[in-house]
């Protein structure tokens, strides 16, 4: 027989142990309510789409990252999804009679083969929100208050969601004079403002071939005050595209104020650039400020991406949750609830020997039918060996049934973290660990 | 501009709406507390695998059914998971340090490129749960409690597992004097034993070569009653490995009477043969009597597959549900609860004009507080149009706040299915839907 050698995993691939994955399912399993709370419904997409349907959307840099997939005797050619966004505007296309606004998140994985690093990973989870349908602000209004609902569900504390408007940064364009074909070069440059400083800016404006004098009409215009929408109005009242732009964040703001976010929590940041070029009006980033910890979300209206495949446009607005980076963040900055455990396990019911199997059968799916979640020892090889496995699993309770135990009807009950044990009656035994767990 | 086009699915792939998503969030969700009751814990392996990993595990015909897949630069051959059983046993092996026993579940699509037919596709979701690490029969007992536990929750009420034993088997092909080479086919044949009966069954063994005198033998231990475990130790008393395998099973119905599992639910039956080579003692298969709708789950222990990778074999025993076919038949049979309805959610508010946004905006925040899904209008059309939409999404409450209510800090609650109308006060809103609901 050939040595047996450890299997690998691809590159930039990964596992998640039990462990970690309790964490996953804990945070998703939150976002995932308060999507429904706001009327948002599942949709679920084939991991594999055709090739010809993800080609031409995401620039070639990106296409360049695509798995492409194929079996023996297939003729058709297949990839493995980039993002959730091109899968939904193909749904969209194929089934007309959805309902519209047509509002679905989906939590799912998708591949790009980008260079491994700690954090990133060739498989990673996207977690998107989109209204399908909907020209309204109160469309992104509902967006915005939802990333803030589910922020603070989370115990996220000091985030802001920063809000600016393609229109408006269209709009500062052309008062600045800068040629169209400059503008997503310009864009950048600005989008770099908080890391590189107005002079950082300034100097990469010029190094781009952009004339002085634009560089500093453009420079005084995002330098204004975030929020101060009524300087801004005042500079560009002869730009009618900046003016619509600033009536639709005049409006939002309305919208989010009625619906009680904070004004903390918010912030109208003309220098905020979302990369995709295929957002057309209100724009929205989420960073947390304290620690600073970089975005947890990004969206915006894209209003002709939808319609790509469709017969009439489909004006759509959406947020994605970094939702990998908020797992991450917050496993440093331990979030998870002390109910999120090592384990899932609530309780081991040891087996003292071969006669009291049953006896332990019998309490374990009693304890499960009150809905503790119990593990039975499935090796009768000595407590103390049972009791090492409770320990290195970090299950909190065991309870023990030997022979004197059994004849008087009770249980040994022991508490893991402080090593107390406590004689439990065995018809209270479920009861008790409830309110020891925390339950009743 | 081109036309635009219609994009197309993959053959074999499929989209998951809304609706069925929520029937099949709700099938999930309660297999997977079955699981976490029983101490089972979540593993998530990535879709894509070094193709070397799955190669020469599931023979020829099935590997050629497995997608390959790779990035335009990289070097790597991948493929994508052909089942959960074989990413198990890499992620045993490469994490030597798991506590043993090791119980988990992954609840996962697999990729098959099996011709399409009505309710089979190329992805499709496996749940599998297994117990890795342990020779116990109280291994296995709990596996089939707990494949009656979910069952009996998801509501089916006439089923059996079956139960068999490869030992008995691999006894009973020694008893008659079936040669090794032949004993494949020999199963086979008897695995067909309710299909095509005793005299088809003895018709394919003929046509097999098999000699009519080995034939006789067989057909007469394969026809004992299920469940008469002494007969057929009496009759092949004289083959150690037939004897091991009766005494698992009389050690597996103790424990199954002590967790309780009804006699009814459960059955030895010497001709059932679970087709997959890799099993080494008991395996087990549930199907429903009524209506006659095929296995729904299939399993069994696997002592040498999961150290495949290992250093030290480890003794593995696990279930399979057949999701897929569990949903299509709960679907079938109407067995989803009312609370899974066409659509998570339960009340519209609607927006009755321009100067009542902020009212309508208020309310639905302050119902999504209270645990209710909300939709808020999103066009501000007339009210004709919002309870059109809530009738086409069925959604089964709407609320009207006029300017008339507003003023009396009332709101009108509409009942969609009756078409009822009542006033209620603005602050008692949340509670009268929670009662309406059932949820308070």
């Amino acid at each position: 027989m050939p040595p047996k050698i450890v299997p690998r995993l691809p590159r930039g691939m990964r596992d998640i142990l039990p462990q970690k994955m309790l964490q996953r399912q804990y945070v998703i399993g939150e976002i995932e309510k308060v999507f429904q709370r706001f009327g948002f419904e599942p949709l679920q997409t084939p991991v594999l789409e055709l090739r010809e349907t993800l080609m031409g959307k995401y620039g070639e840099d990106a296409e360049k990252l695509i798995y492409d997939a194929r079996h023996r005797e297939g003729k058709e050619e297949l990839s493995l999804r980039y993002d959730l966004t091109v899968p939904l505007t193909r749904v969209v296309a194929m089934y007309p009679d959805l309902v519209k606004p047509f509002k679905r998140y989906q939590i799912a994985p998708v591949w790009r083969a980008e260079r491994p690093q700690k954090g990133r990973y060739r498989e990673f989870y996207q977690c998107d929100a989109d209204i399908v349908g909907s020209p309204s602000m109160l469309a992104d209004a509902e967006i915005i208050t939802m990333i803030y609902t589910v922020l603070r569900t989370l115990g996220f504390q000091t985030f802001v969601t920063k809000i600016n408007n393609r229109k408006i940064l269209t709009g500062i364009g052309q008062y600045a004079g800068v040629p169209n074909e400059l503008l997503g070069g310009l864009y950048r440059s600005i989008d770099k403002l908080e890391k590189i400083g107005v002079d950082g800016v300034r100097e990469e404006m010029i190094r781009n071939a952009i004339p002085e004098s634009v560089v500093d009409k453009m420079i005084d215009l995002i330098s204004i005050q975030p929020n101060d929408l009524s300087e801004l109005r005042e500079r560009l009242r002869e730009i009618p595209i900046a003016l619509e732009g600033l009536d639709e964040l005049e409006q939002l703001a309305t919208f989010l104020n009625a619906a009680g976010v904070p004004h903390t929590h918010y912030q109208f940041d003309f220098a905020m650039v979302r990369g995709l070029a295929y957002y057309t009006g209100p724009i929205y980033e989420t960073v947390v400020t304290e620690p600073k910890i970089g975005a947890l979300t990004g969206g915006g209206r894209y209003d002709e991406l939808v319609g790509l495949f469709s017969k009439h446009s489909l004006p759509t607005t959406g947020t994605s949750f970094g939702i990998e980076r908020i797992i991450d963040v917050m496993d440093e900055l331990a979030m998870y609830p002390a109910s999120i455990g090592k384990t899932v396990t609530h309780v081991l019911v040891t087996v003292f020997n071969r006669d009291l199997v049953g006896v332990s059968l019998r309490m374990a799916n009693l304890l499960r039918a009150a809905g503790i979640n119990t593990e039975l020892a499935l090796e009768i090889e000595g407590l103390g060996k049972q009791l090492k496995y409770a320990a290195a699993k970090a299950i909190p309770f065991v309870v023990i049934i030997g022979p004197d135990e059994n004849a008087a009807q009770q249980a040994t009950l022991r508490d893991m973290t402080t090593g107390e044990q406590t004689l439990v009656a065995q018809e209270e035994l479920a009861m008790t660990l409830k309110r020891k767990l925390g339950f009743a």
